[in-house]
């Protein structure tokens, strides 16, 4: 492609839905000011996190043992600390430079701007802050705790709770759904291989319903192992790739057992240039 | 303290004064709907970091070049990455734990409790969400590019900008001063030990006006070096050890020049437990 | 301690004892003039690690790939790499900082010398280089593959095998041990939590024998748990503490089943400034 | 090239001519037993470092002032650390699989093989421990302190010396030259960006005289900039990439003005899986 064409797409993709009108509509979803974080606690050494990721490591180079062994004249003292942490291992929105299909991604930019010194397009940077309106619906039926390995969600149960709730999609909103898997893994019911979530049955009702944003308490939002053989994430292609959704994985949905509630959601990526997502603590006021 | 009291303090802090009204104060601030992020760039190897900190690392894992040289016999392929940053290394919300004076933090929680695997208590963990009402104002008077090193914000010239604009603090909100010094480290002009900044004599207005939260673009948000011989950061003493007062660090504010202004602000800073703080993106709303 | 006493406790420990006899011993040992690492694989992921220690990172950030796409115009390129490594986290050598005994380290060093700043004293700096001889023993008796959990090296065998092999132990050598347990952690067979290896009767032959070093496959030397129920490492304690005896763990002693043999063996730790250890390849002549 | 080939390729490169002969030769220039390591201090947040790299980094994940807050009950408390190093960021030894030139390094292995999960082939894995002879001389004439920016090492001058001092370079040895530039880079007096060493003219005679080895107190044995427009490390290819000779960088050369020395030198390459290089502290004996 064009060094002209390629500067005309916007790594906003689907968010460029969001308008004045979506923002309004996120604040009048708000009824109670709760204001809840959705964001998974980050521990050193701990999980859960995707395959051939390795857990967040947090290394404190100040702390109350320095100053007690070593007390400061004037009774002042300071702790400090630094964080390593994949993009990927915790709550986090995916970049649209996270997936392609035949060397191309999200606008038909060449995936070999994706080099060891990062993106050159389509960084996490170029997705900007969020506020629109979030649907949360729980995605496991009948009471039961978690979805199976690669269970698909039904569309149509997430259809009924949202009917019933009085709810209806509109174009820049986001959907969160709650699969269990975050519980799942805490169990030790199921491990970094599998989950369940969205089946490409699920593309064009996503499509249609105009989502900019779709969410799970899971590794890719979509199941896994795949129903499609040939690729391991369909729904990252048909619609991260294809359309510029973007997807936010590993979301605290504790809580949310049986809701189908609306509220306002915010998400403030770090603008971390050229990185494939970034972690995030997503903000939902209800 | 016994184990009783100190499990009655709250890591929210200052925080808690943000209510439902502080919050519906923050929506009807709203009016352009022009969605802004207050997160400064983080870029491999770069500042602007404080003393002591070294810049942000940002490591490939997986990437085009790995597509290009070894393809995918389906054409999908992904790219994916790790981010090595010290918490305080770029726009961030500092933990109630980050100081203590004579051993006690926040709330007279004992600093022994902070080690190197982290903060038992007030860790960033503890802050939770935030959405209230920010004012923005620039403490740079008279058409200069940034204060000087040292230079102390004038609350007069501060809250002669708000009056103009017909803004008046209310308890939870949060104030963000714009001092030039991201600009001036960026030309060259100031480094990382040395800048504007709030000085003591804000104190009492800061608590007054019922700022639940403080922030600068520059290092501390107080000015540096202090003008207080015995202790580096007396306004992290006296606001956010003694009065629960969170700041925010490293705003990236350009674009505010001149201005006082208020919008919807949300901070979602990232569970990780027992931080001393969070890199996070302000998100405001005009 | 007074400032001045403790200035004269050298950071070599035992190692003193390695004097140019000692090193004309070891070279007297070559003859074959085959070399050989002791040094275990370190992979991107992978252990074996002790409890509470993260696995090895390894990061590129210059690769072919990066080449491929974006050839440089003059043919030429390279790669280029990070390592984030536990200094225990992989054939290492302890340094006398690792471990205390009621507040002191060897030579009666407070250990509150040691902060998030490092170590001020006996750092793994000032280990220094070594060449000595080393006799390397396979302590797993009657062609078992490896040690139980917990099951105590035999002197007395150890004894026998280098009575057999014409080999005493002389003042300055040093001792590495067969256990097994890097194959029955490889194996499945063994985790983390123990493995077989000196026991604190070993403490007085050790030290009769003028052992500077001893070493073993395994995470401690000693076998852990370990059959003192008030200290998890009785032998760091009464060896590396009381008597400067430097510890090399982790070591890849494939090869040397039922051996009992005599090398020139040389370490060069990383002169890593305060460090509690470092990792290192022992290198071999036989 | 075939699989075949390439299996057929060793990655000791030249250090398979360190055969029984020069290991005899290393220990026939053993004389006073005194022993050396030729290791710079690493140290937390320090360089030198080259263009892109990041100083190391020294996180202490336990301590004594943790142990000082919270006293274990039979008193023994122990230390622990994490290293992260740039693989070429202190004295290190550069693998084969470093630098390429049309596609291919060494014995024509495709540069494809390295990627983000690492070199496939010739990573420092494959060096292997060496001891051999080692020929240190000082490169800087007259008194200087040290070679100016791109100043050649001049042959004849080295050739001089070690004349003077009847030494004859032999088939597997080692050559490590001092350029002074680690001290000037310590004085302030030249950074990262240039530093004295070999010149293009130095090959043939590197290549005659049987070197497997080359070594200097810089960040890359050869002159920067270089005289090769074409080439920023011309010697890197010539001699490593076309004929696997091995370089050793940023050596301590301090105390070896004037000198022209041999020692007994030991290398033990951490064995990191598919790397670049590996950090190390050779070890001479005189």
């Amino acid at each position: 492609m064009s060094a002209d064409l390629m500067s005309e797409v916007s790594g906003r993709g689907a968010l460029a839905n969001i308008d004045g009108a979506a923002i309004k509509r996120a604040m009048a979803a708000v009824s109670t000011f709760e204001v809840r974080s959705l964001g998974l606690p980050i521990r050193n050494g701990e999980g859960p996190v995707g395959p051939r990721r390795q857990p967040p490591q947090h290394f404190m180079v100040r702390d109350g043992g320095d100053a007690a062994v070593a007390p400061a004249r004037h009774g002042f003292s300071f702790s400090d600390d630094v964080l390593l942490i994949p993009t990927h291992g915790t709550t986090h929105m995916d970049a649209l430079c996270h997936v392609w299909q035949d060397g191309t991604m999200y606008g038909g930019i060449p995936a070999d701007l994706v080099t060891s010194r990062g993106a050159k397009r389509l960084g996490i940077e170029e997705a900007g802050p969020v506020v629109t309106r979030v649907l949360i619906v729980d995605a496991v039926p009948g009471g039961r705790p978690w979805l199976d390995v690669a269970e698909p969600v039904s569309v149509d149960h997430v259809r009924s709770l949202l009917d019933a709730a009085g709810l209806a999609p509109e174009r820049g909103d986001a959907l969160f759904l709650r699969t269990g898997w975050v519980d799942a893994w805490a169990a030790g019911a199921q491990n970094q291989l599998g989950w369940g979530g969205l089946d490409v049955d699920a593309v064009d009702w996503v499509l249609e319903s105009g989502f900019s944003i779709i969410g799970a308490d899971n590794i890719g939002v979509e199941m896994a192992p795949a129903s499609d053989p040939t690729c391991a994430v369909p729904l990252h292609v048909r619609l991260l790739r294809d359309h510029g959704v973007y997807f936010v994985e590993l979301l605290d949905l504790a809580g949310f057992e049986g809701a189908a509630v609306a509220g306002m959601l915010t998400l403030g990526p770090l603008n971390i240039v050229g990185a494939t997502a970034s972690p995030l603590a997503p903000v939902v006021v209800f």
